[in-house]
């Protein structure tokens, strides 16, 4: 159960709040966490903090970058307090768990956590389909790491319990593609660009922004990737015929 | 609001602990704490976990009795992890808002929460009404303190209906493109397709399809759909150069 929902944490300066992190994870029953560039890890903190937790933190896996932590995951959220000049998409905590948990998919989801101090950065999120949005004060919003990461999970943990009948964006067969996938396809997309000289390089961050902004709301599935990228390689040979 | 809420730790162990509860209380614009018989307190550790909820803890009152602590209080619910000899009544933590945070009542509401290790005693929760649940797993069920005041002040301050602009897919200030500009960009769309080469004349139809059925998905605004045409555009007349 769960077992899909992987929690992601960046660049975690305390090695304590990892522990507390693995606790609040597995007091919902889960246990699948990733670690991306951790300042301390192992350390005795973690170990304490996690309690009777300590598998899910033995068993937590190291990465060096958020794309290789996120690779096989096929959608993929950004925890986030501040309000971001660019309005990402986002999703409440609930409404995540309503959509994602309740029917026991197989899909992996990713839920990334950033630093104790800054949370996520631009161009981290970036790489999200959607902001993950925890309701609160709106005077006082950042909550601690693992306490941001309990309510998710229990929010996650009680979606379980409840049916619900309503299929969001149902689009077929097709398996959604993963972020490594989208990753090359932006790849593709920047050189096309660049190739049929429509991008101009002072622009062209603005504009991709804008760009992976879209067709990560969309949530594209392989076939329909296969077919953008199909279009992209005729635009780029264009002028070989 | 949910300023009739009173969250009420019984001696507890770690003043960091209470520190960590103040943050998560005012993360959920709460404020009222009351302290019976804290083994530390006030403390430096306290101050540090609080970050900026410390207006919160020097605001704490300090009792020497569970009784004195909830004299004021009307509805008193005992949180509680343990499965209980005795079955007392139990609310859910969600259970709890909806029945009480929502209508924005006058009377006190105690929300007691045990000790670190022990939680709460049987003649304690003889105080109590209810006991307060929030959902776990069967298998690791004891919280960290502040991880489950959290929850319990989450699911209050959710319920009191403060409506957060969790819109799906919305982004700022562009208008959505209208349908007649959409059907305007899927016959640039096409014809460009033509033009560089990649449109197999027998399948136009269902790439169409699915092309449609993506970016209706997405629902673009008029800032998107300039880009796509401008990158449609250079597509086009690449050849020409």
């Amino acid at each position: 159960m769960l077992a899909n929902f992987k929690v992601v944490l960046v660049e975690t300066s305390h090695p304590g709040n990892i522990g507390a992190v693995a606790r609040a994870m597995k007091n919902m029953g889960m246990n699948q966490l990733r670690l991306v560039s951790p300042k301390v890890f192992p350390h005795a903190d973690a170990t304490a903090r996690a309690s009777g937790a300590d598998d899910v933190l033995r068993a937590a896996t190291v990465y060096s970058s958020l794309p290789e932590a996120i690779a096989d995951c096929r959608i993929v959220l950004g925890s986030s307090a501040r309000d971001r000049t660019i309005s990402w998409p986002s999703v409440t905590a609930r409404e995540a768990a309503q959509r994602w948990a309740c029917q026991g998919g197989e899909d992996n989801i990713a839920l990334i956590f950033g630093r104790e101090n800054s949370g996520l950065k631009n161009h981290e999120l970036d790489l999200c389909h959607y902001l993950l949005r925890i309701p609160c004060n709106p005077e006082y919003s950042s909550l601690n790491l693992a306490a941001a990461v309990q309510v998710v999970c229990y929010e996650l943990f009680v979606a379980t319990g409840v049916q619900f009948s309503s299929n969001i964006g149902d689009r077929g067969e097709e398996p959604l593609a993963t972020a490594e996938q989208m990753e090359g396809f932006y790849r593709h997309l920047l050189q096309t660009m660049a190739d049929i000289g429509f991008l101009h390089p002072e622009r062209s961050k603005s504009i991709m922004r804008r760009l992976r902004r879209l067709f990560n709301r969309a949530q594209l599935d392989t076939k329909e990737l296969d077919i953008l990228r199909g279009i992209l390689r005729f635009s780029q040979n264009h002028n070989l015929k």
